[in-house]
């Protein structure tokens, strides 16, 4: 895939955003990689989904910066980098703050599996970070959001290709993918499964996490060698 | 009717599926039965529904061997099939993971009937399934979706004609109906019916089942001899 | 107004409730009636909204009795019928089954007044039924559902011309106005108002009523001779 | 700006409110404010946004006086003029009864700051006032509503510039801005705050205000000399 390629491609995953319900007004910015380049697309700070072009879209290296755009690139862009220096196979990245995912962020709570639909897409709860410390916050506070979720899934020993997303504490979600098509995907379906898990806990309150059997089964009848969901 | 009304038909309901807002990407399937010729016209495994023609659809028959279509059938065939076995009147069957009904398949909860809505197209609570066995996930998997599907009635001595809707629990509902339009209109009824369900306990934590007497009346003013509501 | 003006109001008031989403299917029926000539205009039973036409509504009298149509009225003409025989201000009744309203009156529970939305229209708790009795769902059950709702506004001393509103227990709401479109605005209104009450409870469960003092100033400033809302 | 500039960004930021769905019916109304000639534009009572045309508009000066229009202005003209009177760096105010922010109005409550998205726009909680008295009911009732909000931020050492809203107690959400727009914008996001405000709380009860840092990070990355969001 060329740089044009991607570039197009993050152009079309962020305006899916609005498509999807996932933002209101500029929250939400999606980026690509192309890691034989080492280069990053991002979609630049605060510019409405409306009036973004290819021409608007800011190219970044692996250390943050700006080699290729006239506009300044997302204020979150220090996360994206930190991730995608941390997470060796994702391709993408999506951060929103879609109302459902958001609340379970700033309620500080893992979602946990409840159901074939997560099951499906996340092999496990969808992790919450702890709180970021003021230090980490006063100083170079977009790179330590990154660090905080990769230190999440270190200590948890969860990995990041089996479960492709995060909740920020008191923030909002970020989500992965191979590409930035996938990562929007994800991003979609952790609104839906965030949303029915409230609702679940709602008609059930000692509802308890899913049998580990039918997540097997379901993430693995989607992912892997053993897939057999789709058309081959 | 032809098998080619039939597949009209049952591309017609999968299209309905996002026209009533029950999915999202690709997570529903229709089927139909021709009774006579025993075979089942079913939508194809993981095809957006923008995308679907007539000719993408997969006929299979009652054993569930594909006979006709070049692609593969939905992943969840087998359960398709399985009831299309032991239910003997339905015509048309639905699965999706609409949101409010997957909640309350999750939480592992019988719909109760609280009110008229619900009467008029279930003759009693649509019943929740127990949680499949180690076995039977490990084993043939879509196919003892539907046995436990069957169990539940047969167990709860329920009538399919009377419910005809079931949630699988951990995953998500099946509906039915005599044809695959009146299967996604019940799917449509029994979501709106799992809303109202939640918003009325939470009105009220205490509340029971509607009263017999009135659960009689609705059901038997729109089904069966009696019947007086819409154009005869 | 001639009765081809009230045919017209009543079938843009009943093709006001998709617009408006208070209905799914075919659930909700709007009328009116001409009192100089004893006449109402009613949906028929169970024709879809796209299909509708002035052709295909039904006219009765203050009997019930069907004078002009060639469809069946409404399943619920009689109680609409009682409801004009014993409500003699009103010129226009809708029911629906929209998804807030009914959630209250399948929990049983009148919608209190908690906020100057509610007291904008309604001059205290829109109240809800008694269960129906045995007796009452046996017989002339569509006629007794306006019984009942007679008896409510007369044992709690509310005047229906304050209050253009009732949930029937286990059942649904129903709204009036001077006419067909007042109607239809008022179970707006009333749908929105049982939304929000639900969250006010939600947000604070030792919520009581709203002040009275408050209450009388936005319903009289809306509503008689010292209304200053709008223009004159 | 002219005069007739304002006008067209009154007219817009009325059109908006029904675009973003803050609004059922004519429920709210946006005004602004040329303070060099202390001229307030603002909406005609009771007229609905698709009829709405920039001849519509009414002028009234700081006294609340009518100087140019052919309508009657919005009945809540009086709490305009208090605040403009009162807040003097604001340069549009928008009133709705948009149903989640009314819900926590309803309820009596502040909404808390519980995550990123709040502190992007509001600088700590947005104060819900104290109930209304009966004398401030009975007398000048929408002039003391803008009185109430005012005490509010006053007694409670708030700044209007720093939390450009307000709950008024039993009744539905005031916003500011620099001008009709951003009013109408911080309206939108207090909605959506609202919404996950009472999602996060239902998530887990016991949840406490976001981080102090937290909070002085993401407001101030948006607003004041330091701030690096968007472009500039």
């Amino acid at each position: 895939m060329s740089l044009k390629q991607l570039k197009e491609a993050v152009l079309k995953a962020n305006l899916d955003l609005p498509k999807y319900g996932l933002v209101t007004f500029t929250w939400g910015n999606v980026s690509g990689i192309d890691r034989d380049l080492g280069l990053i697309v991002i979609k630049p700070s605060g510019v409405s989904y409306e009036q973004m072009t290819l021409e608007d879209l800011v190219v970044v290296n692996l250390k943050g910066k700006v080699v290729e755009g006239h506009l300044k690139p997302s204020s979150d862009t220090s996360t994206h980098v930190y991730l995608y220096n941390h997470f060796q196979n994702i391709g993408g990245i999506v951060h929103t703050h879609s109302p459902w995912a958001t609340s379970w962020a700033q309620a500080g709570r893992d979602i946990e599996a409840l159901g074939t639909t997560h099951a499906d897409y996340f092999y496990g709860a969808v992790p919450c970070t702890r709180a970021m410390k003021k230090e980490e916050i006063e100083s170079d506070y977009e790179r330590e959001t990154g660090a905080v979720i990769v230190e999440t899934f270190k200590e948890r020993q969860i990995d990041p290709d089996l479960v492709p997303g995060v909740l920020v504490n008191s923030h909002a979600p970020f989500n992965w993918g191979k590409n930035p098509g996938e990562a929007v995907h994800n991003a979609v379906v952790l609104e839906e499964v965030a949303k029915m898990a409230l609702s679940s806990f709602q008609i059930n309150p000692s509802l308890n996490e899913m049998d580990q059997n039918l997540l097997d089964k379901h993430f693995l009848r989607k992912h892997g060698k053993e897939a057999y969901y789709g058309q081959s």
